[in-house]
C-alpha cells in the first residue's frame, strides 16, 4: 500500500484570522487524502490551551505572561482591527452570518479527518506550561528534530 | 515537452512590505521558468482589490469592515513603522530612490510573467466581498482544495 | 557521494520570536544533516546587523529608518506583548530560567554545524544600508533569483 503524501503547518501566531487559516488548510490537505501534521509553537500553543481553568505556572513572571495570554480556541485575538476586541466580535459575526466554522468547530473537523496535533516542548517550557494545560486533542508533545523528520518528507510544508 | 516546475505563494497579509516581498518571489520564480500562483486569502485580498470606487457590501459591519479594509495595491499599510502613515511614506521614497518599483508595478510585472492570481472564495465571502470589487488580473476565485491540488505538486510552497 | 537534502528559511520578520525560532528550525535541519540556508530579508536583515556603532546611510530619511531600525541580534523586539519593552526583558528572563540559548547563542550554534546566512540585496539598497553595516558570519549577498535556485532543490521551504 502507497503511503499517503504529507504536509506540516508550523502554527507560530496566535491570532484568531491566522489560526482559522491553518485549520483549514490543513483540512483541505487531509480531506485531499494526505497526511497532516500541524506543529503548535509559541503563540500558537494558544489555540490548543485548554478554555478553562487557571495556569498553575511558577514564578510571578510566568503567571503574567500566562495571564496576558489565556489560550482556548475561545479566547484568540484578531491580527487587525482590534479596536477594543470589537474587530474579533465583528469578525465572529461575519463568519455565523455565512455559517463559516468557529475556530473550534474547524479543530473538531480536523481531527475528525485526523490531523495530528504536535506541541512543542521547547516553548511549553519556556512559557512555564505543562502538558496538563492543553487540550486531549494535543496527539504529542515534540521539539524541532520531530519537526523536520516529518517535514523533509512532505509535498507541503508552512509557517504561518 | 517536460512540465515546468510549480511554486505556490499564499498572500495571507495584507502589508506593502509582506506584498512586494510576495511579488518579488513570485517574479523571481517566474523568472527562473516556474509556473508561479499566488492565492490571495484574508487581508492579502487587498492587493488585488480594485483601487478606485466604494464597495457596495450588505449589512453595517460589513461596510465597516471594508471601509476601514480599504483595498488597491495603492492603499496597503506597512508592517512597521507606522508612525500616522509617514513610515509608509518614507519607504514609498526610499523605493523610488534606487527605482524600486511599486506593488502595482510589480503586479504588472508578475502578470506578464504569466504568474496566476487566484482569490480565495471563503474569505471573500466571510468579507461580503463579489468578484467585481476585484482587479480583472485575477485569473480565478477558488478555495482550499484548488490549492492543495496546486501545492502538493510544487517544488516552493510559502505561507506570507 | 549523495548530495544532502536542503531546507531554506527566508527570515522576513525582526521580531525576537520569530528569529528565535528560524534559528531553531535552522539548527534542527543542519543537525539532522540538512544543508540549511537562511536568506535574510526586509526587517529579517536587523538579526544579522552589527550590534555596535551607527550605520553611516545617507539622506535623512534612510537615517530616521536606521535609527529606529538598528539592528544586532540583541536588539530584536517582541512580536506581542511589548509593554515598553518589558515583554522581551520578561521572555529573556523567562528563557535564562531553563538555559535556553539566546538569539546570539543560536546564531553562533547555528553558523558551527554550517548554517549558510544570505543577505538580501534588493532591501539593503533600499534601506540605503551597504556590506559593512553586517556582521563577517553573512556567508554572501544575493537576490530572489538565488533563493529560488536553491529553493526549488530543497526538501523543506520556509517564510518566517
Amino acid at each position: 500500500m502507497a503511503e499517503k503524501e504529507k504536509m506540516t503547518i508550523i502554527v507560530f501566531s496566535g491570532e484568531m484570522d491566522k489560526v482559522l487559516s491553518a485549520f483549514n488548510l490543513a483540512i483541505g490537505g487531509a480531506t485531499a487524502g494526505m497526511d497532516v501534521t500541524m506543529f503548535f509553537t509559541f503563540w500558537g500553543l494558544n489555540a490548543i490551551k485548554k478554555n478553562e481553568g487557571s495556569i498553575k505556572s511558577k514564578g510571578i513572571m510566568r503567571k503574567m505572561l500566562n495571564t496576558m495570554n489565556r489560550g482556548g480556541a475561545k479566547r484568540l485575538p484578531l491580527s487587525k482591527f482590534h479596536m477594543m476586541g470589537m474587530g474579533k466580535w465583528m469578525m465572529q459575526k461575519l463568519m455565523r452570518d455565512i455559517n463559516f466554522p468557529s475556530v473550534e468547530e474547524l479543530m473538531a473537523t480536523a481531527k475528525e479527518f485526523g490531523v495530528k496535533f504536535v506541541a512543542c516542548t521547547t516553548t511549553i517550557g519556556m512559557m512555564g506550561l505543562s502538558k496538563d494545560d492543553f487540550i486531549p486533542d494535543v496527539d504529542s508533545f515534540a521539539g524541532v528534530a520531530t519537526y523536520v523528520a516529518i517535514a523533509k518528507e512532505s509535498k507541503v510544508n508552512l509557517f504561518i
